[in-house]
């Protein structure tokens, strides 16, 4: 199969609060870089983070009109210079493109070949869409929370699909894991789950339980994907030399306040995780190792369930509803089928 | 000499905003417990920490009516029991009451024997009683701007006691001192004693000018005397991966707001220092090497200025005199000179 000039793609008119102006258009398949790879696009998901890009409140903006999408999974159907993009040539991965090229909402999307993991066969595509932005970040966040040496930690936004990864690796480590969910069904979801703690922040006396969990368990990490006034909250709940790791902002707040004497003398602090700059810090070996080890816990521990496969052109609306109840699985764009 | 069953004291009445309610009054002399030692007190300062102590905003609180005072200096006339408590006996030494006792604005305290580091004859009282709070953040802040690896800091208070030790201690270590002031006199002041970098935060281009040169220098790190709005000020203007340390909260505000895209995406954070906090983190040979450090620094980078020496009958408003303008040099209390 040759490789067209022109592809479909969503594209992004505006950023901005929904709804999202998202058409399907055409645009030139992208072109290959030194390093590079263009990968023919089976599927790609819609995340959190990339509402966040739609919203314009991610890391970085593309030019407009923009193709969305962070990650997705496919065959490498041409690669430019190098010998860690020759390494990829014919083969499926899952990808993500740079912060200045296309994104993955198209039927063609071009990637470094540093930011390609190889897929196995027994990977589906649902899975291997999938592979990349959720998974590393809950390896990176348990890995974070390990090297704190401490055995108990609090997991916000516990229902949503990075949520659970960070449930099921805490606990296949051993950890304790305080599961914070917005709603009642979604204690008894994760109840059922096998989660020991859970707390509904919309209980009156949730900032007392939680404290007291935290003493108890002497939790010295919060994982925290809300933001704004759950910042604040869990670093008041955790005990002395506690630390609150922000990795999203589902809370919609792009700030948060935090208590001085919790920072002074509590010893408390704040910081963030974010995927690439974590990426950023591994070595080679590391990350070949990271590609070997993903596969194998993407059909178990970072499962992912999914809700709908829709086409470029169903797309827009199923954004919309996905962007409505989050914690229901995810919406998976396949550009290539219609 | 024998040691007296009643002493004057400075006495709080109540925790609050100024004025405070301080008398001096007559209370016993404080009992000792093992491992602790009575120091007959010859000076000690008022420090910002005794302030936020007074206004109930410290640490801890003790109950009223409180003697206050986290810091002096005097000879040891009593030991309680145990080894680190004898090899003080008749000896002059700088000393920090506990949390839970009387504080060193009187004509006797009580403290632990690992709270006290031995001074030799040539330290003065007035150095003596300055050579812990101070110092010990000073050595404590620098450590950690090392261990942050990075050849330049911002130093917030520049003008201050502390932050004029900051300045002098990262000088002799090479690095480079952003300082902020909040008056234009006071970067004359820091200019005169060489400092290269000196920003007003009554500028209207201060941001601008402190996130260029934050930049330049490529400062990863900011040590934050004021709390509020420059701790997020800082946060802004440092480079990815930068990192503030809060250790005092002289802007009065008990909150800050951050900024959250700073905290994920620019992988920044917020921690806070506190001397005992830092203390405990250091074992027995290396509390022994800074004993023996701290006198030979201050007669140099670790000096401290003093504007009067005051009897304890003249402490009360010469504390508030300080409180109105508190980079003068130091309040200095003799309470066993009349």
């Amino acid at each position: 199969m040759g490789i067209p000039s022109e592809m479909q793609a969503l594209t992004l008119a505006s950023y901005g609060p929904p709804p999202f102006p998202l058409t399907v258009a055409s645009r030139p398949v992208p072109t290959l870089g030194e390093g590079e790879v263009l990968v023919r696009i089976a599927a790609s998901p819609v995340n959190p983070s990339d509402l966040a890009f739609l919203e314009g409140e991610y890391a970085f903006r593309k030019p407009l009109p923009a193709v969305p999408g962070l990650e997705g999974c496919g065959r490498v159907v041409d690669i430019g210079r190098g010998l860690l993009a020759r390494r990829l040539a014919g083969k499926r991965v899952a990808c993500s493109p740079a912060a200045h090229s296309d994104g993955t909402w198209a039927q063609f999307a071009v990637a470094p070949a540093t930011q390609c993991f190889l897929l196995p066969d027994h990977v589906s595509d649902e899975l291997g869409a999938m592979a990349l932005v959720n998974p590393l970040a809950a390896i990176g966040l348990i890995e974070r929370v390990h090297e704190l040496r401490t055995r108990a930690f609090v997991n916000t936004a516990a229902a949503s699909a990075l949520g659970q990864m960070l449930l099921r690796l805490g606990q296949r480590r051993g950890l304790e894991v305080i599961n914070v969910v917005r709603r009642q069904e979604q204690v008894e979801q994760l109840r059922g789950q096998g989660a020991a703690h859970v707390l509904s922040s919309a209980d009156a006396d949730f900032q007392k339980r939680m404290e007291e969990l935290c003493r108890q368990l002497n939790a010295r990490a919060a994982l925290d994907a809300i933001g704004g006034e759950m910042t604040a909250r869990l670093l008041a709940a955790l005990p002395a030399g506690g630390r609150v790791i922000v990795y999203g902002g589902l809370g919609r707040d792009v700030t948060t306040t935090v208590s001085l004497p919790d920072i002074v003398f509590g010893d408390k602090s704040v910081e963030g995780f974010y995927v690439p700059t974590w990426l950023a810090s591994k070595s080679l070996p590391q990350l070949v190792l990271l590609e070997r080890r993903v596969p194998r816990l993407l059909g178990r521990e970072l499962a992912t369930a999914v809700r709908a496969r829709v086409s470029l052109e169903e797309a827009p609306r199923a954004i919309q509803d996905y962007r409505r109840a989050m914690t229901g699985g995810k919406v998976l764009i396949t550009p290539n089928e219609t």
